[in-house]
C-alpha cells in the first residue's frame, strides 16, 4: 500500500513530515511511503532509513502567499503539486497527505485528481474533543465559503460515512448548525437545507446551536465554510483563552503554584485532551476522486503519522465508495 | 432618573428581577424603579421595601413558546409589553430592562419604541472576556439573522459607540469577522462589506477570525446574525467543555483533588473571569430610540443591578445621540 507525502508543506517540514512518514513505516509493515520534495535534504534527514521509501525531486514549494491556482498550475517542481502527479498517475497510490497551503491544497485537489460524480464541493471535516469522551466532526470548516443547500446535503451524507468509519459507528448523529432548535429557526441556507437532511439517508437529529458543538450529542455538525470556519476557530480560540487564564492565575497565587505540583497529570490529561491540532492527524478532503488528507500547517511528525494511518484506514474501509453510493441512492448525480 | 423592569421575563423571575431592582435602587439614590408584573407576587417579595418604586400591574406574562410578533401585539397584559408601554408613553423613563424572550424583547422594541434614523437592524452586542484582561463585544450576536452589508456598517458604527462608552476607550479596534485575515477573503457578504468599514469613521482593523475572538486583540467583532451566533455560542460552549474536563479530570486523580484544595482561590477567578453570563448585566438592544437591555434568560439578580446600572451609564453618555451622529456622518439617512 502506497501513500504519497508533501515532504515540504508546513511550518516544521521537512523534518517532521519525514520522521513521521518514517513512523509510519515502522508501524505498517506493508505500507510504502513516497516523499516528494528535495532530495538532498530529505536524504540527510533519512540517513541509513530508505527501505520502502521512495523520494520523488521537487526544488521548489508552494507557499502560504502564494495563490492557490496560480502556484498549482505554474509551480509544477513544487513538492506538494509533484505529489498530486503521483496520486494521479499511479494507481497503486492510495493517498496523499500534505501539511502545505489550504487553498493549495483544495485546489490541487479539485484540478489534478477531480471530484466524486455528483459531488460539486469537497469540504474538510475536522475532529473536535467534546466533554462526553466522544469527538465531534464539523464539515464544512472552510473549504467552501458560499455554499447552496445541495452543498450542505453532501456534507452531511459525506461527514456521515466518514464518521461511521473512524468511529465504527453506525448511523452517526449529523446535526444542523443553526441559531435555534426549532425548525423553521435559521438563514435562508439553513431552511433550505433542513427538509434536504431531514429526508436524507442520514440519522438527522436537527438543528444544533454552537454550544452544543462540544456537548457530545452531536457526532457530525454541518454548516457553510463560513459559519464552520467562525465555529471551529473561535472553538480554538476559546479553548486557549481558557488554559492561558488558568495558566496566568496559577503563577499568580503561591498556593496554586503548591496546588499545581499536585495536579501535574491532571493538567497534562486536559491538554492532552483539548489539544485540537495534535488530537488526529488532519482533515481530509472528502469528495474527491482519491483520498487527500490536510494537515494543519503546524503539525508534528505523530500528526503526519495519524494522516497516513487515517489515509490507510479510509482506503481500507471504502471511503468513496460509501460516499458514491450515498450520492446514488439520493439520485443527486449530474 | 427612571427605568422600567420586566418583573416576570426569565427563568428566576419574579425573585430575581425583583432583588436585582432594589439593588440598584440601594446603589443609585436618584434612581426610581418601575416594575411590571403580578403586583401581588411583586409586593410580597418587597416587603416594606417600596421606597422609588411603582409597580404596573400586569397579569400576563410572555414565555420561549409565544411567538413573538402574536406575543406583542396580542398579550398586552403582559409584563413586557406593559413594560415597552410605560417606556414608550412616558418620556421621563430612559430605559427598559427585561429577561423575556429574545425574539418578544427584540420585536417589541420594533413595534413599540421603534428605530434610530438610519438604522434599518437593531443588534445585540454581548460581552465577552479575553485572555488579556480586556472584554470584547459582538455585533450581532443573533438579533439579524440574514444581513446586508450595510447592515454590518450599522453594527460596526453602533459597536464602536457603544464600546467607547462602556470601556471609556476612544476608537476601538473594529474587526471585521471572517474566515482569514486577507482583504480579499470571505463570502459575499464579507467581502462586500470590508470597504464600507475600511471607509467608515471607526478605527477598523480589518479582518479576523474566530480564534483572534477572544484574544484581547479586537473590541469590536462585527458579523451577521448567524455567524456571530456560532461563534457566541460555540464560544459559550468550549469554555464550558473545558471546565467540565478539568473537574472531571480531577475528580478522577487523589493527588489532583489534594492539589485543587490549594487551588480553590485559583479556580474561584477562573470561574468568576470566564463566566460569560454573568460578566455583565446582558446586551443593550443597539439602534431603538430608547434604550433596552437583553437579559439572559438564566440570569441572577447582580445581573439585572449591572443591566439597570449599564442602561443608567449609556444613557448619561448619550449612547443614541452618538449613534445618530455617526449615522448623518455617513449621510446614510434613509
Amino acid at each position: 500500500m502506497k501513500v504519497v507525502v508533501d515532504a515540504f508543506g508546513g511550518d516544521n517540514a521537512p523534518l517532521e513530515i519525514v520522521e513521521g512518514a518514517v513512523m509510519a513505516l515502522n508501524k505498517h509493515k506493508d505500507l510504502e511511503i513516497i516523499l516528494c520534495g528535495k532530495e538532498k535534504e530529505i536524504k540527510k534527514i533519512l540517513g541509513n532509513r530508505t527501505e520502502r521509501i521512495e523520494i520523488v525531486n521537487a526544488e521548489d514549494v508552494i507557499t502560504n502567499d502564494d495563490q492557490p491556482t496560480e502556484a498549482i498550475r505554474h509551480k509544477k517542481d513544487s513538492s506538494l503539486v509533484k505529489a498530486y502527479d503521483v496520486l494521479k498517475e499511479r494507481d497503486d497510490v492510495i493517498g496523499l497527505v500534505s501539511a502545505g497551503s489550504t487553498g493549495a491544497v483544495l485546489v490541487g485537489a479539485i484540478m489534478k485528481i477531480g471530484r466524486i460524480k455528483g459531488i460539486s464541493r469537497p469540504a474538510l471535516a475536522p475532529i473536535l474533543p467534546t466533554k462526553k469522551n466522544s469527538d465531534v466532526i464539523i464539515i464544512d470548516s472552510g473549504a467552501n465559503i458560499d455554499c447552496k443547500p445541495i452543498n450542505l446535503l453532501h456534507f452531511a451524507l459525506m461527514g456521515s460515512a466518514y464518521y461511521s468509519i473512524i468511529y465504527k459507528k453506525d448511523a452517526p448523529r449529523v446535526a444542523l448548525l443553526n441559531n435555534g432548535t426549532e425548525e423553521e429557526k435559521g438563514n435562508e441556507l439553513a431552511k433550505e437545507t433542513y427538509p434536504l437532511l431531514k429526508n436524507a439517508p442520514i440519522n438527522f437529529i436537527g438543528n444544533k446551536e454552537g454550544r452544543d458543538f462540544m456537548s457530545g450529542d452531536v457526532d457530525v455538525m454541518v454548516t457553510d465554510g463560513f459559519a464552520g470556519n467562525a465555529l471551529l476557530k473561535g472553538t480554538e480560540g476559546a479553548v486557549g483563552a481558557v488554559l492561558s487564564i488558568l495558566k496566568h492565575s496559577i503563577k499568580s497565587h503561591f498556593m496554586s503554584k503548591i496546588g499545581y505540583l499536585f495536579m501535574r497529570k491532571t493538567f497534562k490529561e486536559i491538554r492532552n485532551r483539548i489539544d485540537i491540532l495534535s488530537k488526529h492527524g488532519g482533515s481530509p478532503l472528502l469528495g474527491c476522486k482519491k483520498l487527500v488528507v490536510k494537515n494543519h500547517g503546524s503539525c508534528k511528525r505523530n500528526n503526519i503519522l495519524s494522516s497516513i494511518e487515517q489515509t490507510i484506514i479510509l482506503h481500507e474501509n471504502h471511503l468513496n465508495q460509501k460516499i458514491e453510493e450515498a450520492i446514488e441512492k439520493l439520485n443527486l448525480v449530474s
